[in-house]
């Protein structure tokens, strides 16, 4: 099988390229970015020397030669990709959110162009296996999931679809390695500025709030709403949610319903502390620690990614796993390079 | 007038060095730390070379000579320590927990003693000058705030006053950088395994949860829960408290609340997008964004300060001007190195 | 008196604003900045809201109120000031390059333009305090150093002088944090690329070699030649050059000569371990340790200083008090935030 | 095959589980930590969940079931278990410096102990198989090099090999990241205080020192003097190697002889810009730029590792590839996560 990078010159594409590398089942038949069009990749990323693809050349632009591609691009663009693909009959992975909310109306408020293709959207799966497995294997359209999405739907999943959240209202705090925001230059992401720094951003509008909420309620069909803070960390990869729901299950439940969920899943661990980022980086796992406050009645989740890993590149190559038809883990095994010891 | 500092080798107390170097109205009468005793600060601390207290020498034992003492020591030995200068007539910051929660009974189940001085306990003024001024003027006691305390009582103080929350309870995640931890060798603040880590800690009983829900009861009577979940970022300095409750009132009204409250504050600054703690480093300054979630009803209120300023040696020197009667902006007009522009 | 800042919002620029607010003798008439023309400071930089300055509108361009010009601008636009304002008889400390090399014939080859000024050249002071206190007294001009050619001359300073160093060149290898590239972005510098990372760059022709090899010229009488390895390592702020010269001296004798160079200088300290680069964040101090090795008959000087301060705006200020009469330490007394063991 | 490590709980023992994770020719029969003897891989290194070795149990001793040995311990035990394994007819590829330089009369001086194995030395042989591969295919002891000579020997062994370095020394300026100390915490490794830091240390006699020379000398005969200073950056894994010698070679002479020497080495990449520590972590690669000085006549050669990758246990990993007849690059195939540009 072959595949396509289009866009293969930001973090999530780069991150792609390595992956992919190991791949025993398909071959990386074209790596696309204009801005390097014509140019050898270890030339461009001297670190892929030795490796697999050291040769390949960046096209400005993509053949329909493939398989299945991957976009990794911005919103607007990958709209319109989507569909050209798809109409040539190939299966999409898109990294962007073009088609991550079934409700087109959202697009306008919160990514400022309307949605064009309500069709396609109806078709498009959203790419979390440990929730929409079935439908991503007969998938034309796979929406891979945002970063924040991912850590914050797999740390309230089985408290959804269980319906032992009370309420209407889950509060979610997440924190973010600069990576997520893209390669693009930014002055507060400039090292001097970015170095030993944190704060909240967008405090209570974020566009992976809509994506979120979507996402739940086409689990449980409520209307749960998402109070989502996120905070900026001065790390390169790595990302953290917690979350906190009211609930009537004491902790034991909980835990035990976190652990029969997820006890086939490949790539969720149900861990005993809270997840450290450490763990994750270069792994496509997720990481979920349960607990519940007495004193207040909620329950406390908090999980644990590398934002370019399960929150893009490495969940990609899941979804393409997946609907191509191969073993799910194939590739996918790297462990982080971390050497924490349990606190 | 003079003053001692006792435990002058942790980070408060070497920071309180630092700070104590420019007061023009106390001379530092001594340090005392057992494990550098004999030493000058310059031979242990280089960079305090060719600054005032260069040639101090560590002492093993404090003395009688001073007026004011800061105690910078474990939670025990700060705990009798109070008790023999209190006896001797002289003024108390205590910068350990010993004298911070009114309630007795909390000592036991949160740090694992018994407070066996309930009556100077009921004397002890806390020492949050935005909240306790005046008591503070008059105290020979004074319990200096833990950070995560710090950050987030100045964060909520308003509306708690105010009678504006909603509901019993409020949802605080706090960032710290790893200094608040003090500087005793542990495996995972090894520089190698905290490098590029992050992660929640404690996430369902942190010693300063009680700290915090007792002075909000001493401010509104009312026995309001907070739900605590603080973090470590990797970082060396600098804290965020992201406090989230229910109430009626919309974002202009919260705001007005916030700045009309901290109208004469010295220290607190009201921001108009959320906190960057590079904005605090080396300085007293405690700021806070009000900010409102039309769709959840609910308060966003994001303060930001450095752990070690303002939560710690700092505040003990604004604490200490107010009981000494000098200006409390005294030798606290520190700017945060930081060069960050507004995103 | 009164100063100017032209460049107002570059890093030493800011810099600058935050030394001078704490300077008595001075007051800060203009702070220029094309790019926040119109704005209050404390709009742009929130860190300096409640501080002396925070009212300070930044200006367009720049007038002639007052009596000494700090630039803070590249290095053509500085060469057209500095004889503007010296045409109009006002004192300007130029932070760009410049003016900072006598041979004119330099410029073309290591900063791409002709010298139009040899003129003002000739007059132009070189301003480091440590070797040319006595000139830069009764200077117009005054060429602030470069950071390394500050670290590097205030290693070999002593030896050079006194004629220690044999054969004919020495070797620098140097360490800098990101803020010595100034606060244009660049995507080396982006966080996520730059975290973790650390790297050589120009390592066989660096524009401040001849600026090095200039001075050292001018005092020795002897073209030595300079091999610097500049590297970048991943911090906001700090610099270390490790120098390596043969001499017949040894350690002992080494230590004595330049302990006796430097006895009477506020700014620099002779250390007894290896400087760390946290000693001086924030300070204007050199640190420099002086060790032999047998083995090789070289010696091994290890200076460290905060590129920013030393480096730049601390040491402006230090020539501004020189120049303008005032006590060479006032405003300049502050201690780095570290809290360093001697290990 | 069965491979054993002892001292399994140490960085360099963590990483070779990792990398032996994916090795599809030999099995970890045993991991041997006091420290954690009776707990399971998984519960102290959870990032280790749901790979292959996950359930391995940690034992308090070695047993003598396995082919090869690696041993990660302090340079003592390993002395003597080195002789015992060997006489029990195993392999074993020693990570620690006891048996890595051929003079026994260095280890009083520069690690404290009597060498009391002189024969076992004399058969021991240097595991850098860019320079001994044939004799480490028929070695029983396999010193595995340390990461400062690894990075520097590698810079200068085509030099040395062909003679062209002109004098009797060279010098080398070196970096390195944390993780390189180990894991035994330290109060200048304390997060808080090595956050933001950077400094020499043993700047004039480092253990790594003899041990460079004695393989410039086996391989030239001659005695090339180090003259080696050793600098702490603030990242946890990575080391760059500057490299300084006079020669009569010019750039193109020296670039080509790099070329030519290295041409077949699978994990040596002759690089066009300085090399960055990002492009190595977690890899096996050693990156070499080469350049020349036209002005003091030197040739500047810069070498970048990951110092527990080919500094440590990867590279042990390669000894063992060689020494058990495998495919060299055999689970050695990492990329590094970077995502650095060619600036």
């Amino acid at each position: 099988m072959k595949v396509s990078i289009v866009g293969a010159s930001g973090y999530t594409g780069v991150e792609l390229i390595r992956i992919l590398s190991f791949h025993e089942k398909v071959s990386l038949n074209q790596i696309v970015s204009r801005q390097f069009a014509g140019k050898k990749l270890r030339s461009v990323f001297p670190h892929f020397s030795k490796s697999r693809y050291e040769d390949l050349i960046f096209d400005e632009e993509f053949d329909l030669d493939s398989d299945l591609y991957f976009l990794c691009l911005p919103h607007e663009p990958s709209l319109e990709l989507v569909k050209q693909l798809t109409e040539k009959g190939k299966k999409v992975i898109d990294l962007s959110a073009s088609y991550r909310i079934k409700n087109k109306n959202a697009y306008p408020e919160y990514y400022g162009f309307e949605h064009k293709y309500p069709d396609l959207l109806e078709k498009t799966v959203y790419g979390l296996p440990e929730i929409f497995r079935e439908k991503i294997k007969k998938a034309d359209i796979i929406a891979n999931p945002g970063c924040y999405p991912t850590a914050t739907l797999t740390a309230v999943y089985p408290a959804v679809k269980e319906g032992v959240i009370s309420g209407d209202k889950i509060v979610v705090n997440a924190l973010s390695g600069i990576s997520g925001a893209g390669r693009a230059l930014k002055q507060q992401f400039h090292y001097p500025e970015a170095f030993g720094n944190s704060y909240a951003y967008n405090p209570v509008k974020h566009r992976h709030t809509p994506e979120m909420e979507d996402v739940i309620k086409s689990i449980s069909g409520k209307n749960i709403k998402v109070r989502f803070t996120p905070h900026i960390i001065p790390v390169s990869r790595g990302m953290i949610a917690t979350v906190i729901f009211e609930t009537d299950l004491k902790k034991d439940q909980l835990v035990e319903l976190y652990r029969l969920e997820y006890r086939y899943e490949p790539f969720v661990r149900i861990v005993s502390r809270p997840p450290q980022i450490k763990d994750l980086i270069g792994s496509n796992f997720c990481d979920i620690y349960v607990d519940f406050d007495e004193k207040t009645g909620q329950a406390v989740v908090i999980s644990a990614i590398d934002n370019l890993g399960k929150g893009a590149s490495s969940q990609a190559v899941q979804n393409m796993n997946i609907v191509l038809g191969f073993n799910e883990e194939e590739c996918l095994k790297d462990i982080s390079l971390s050497s924490i010891l349990f606190p």
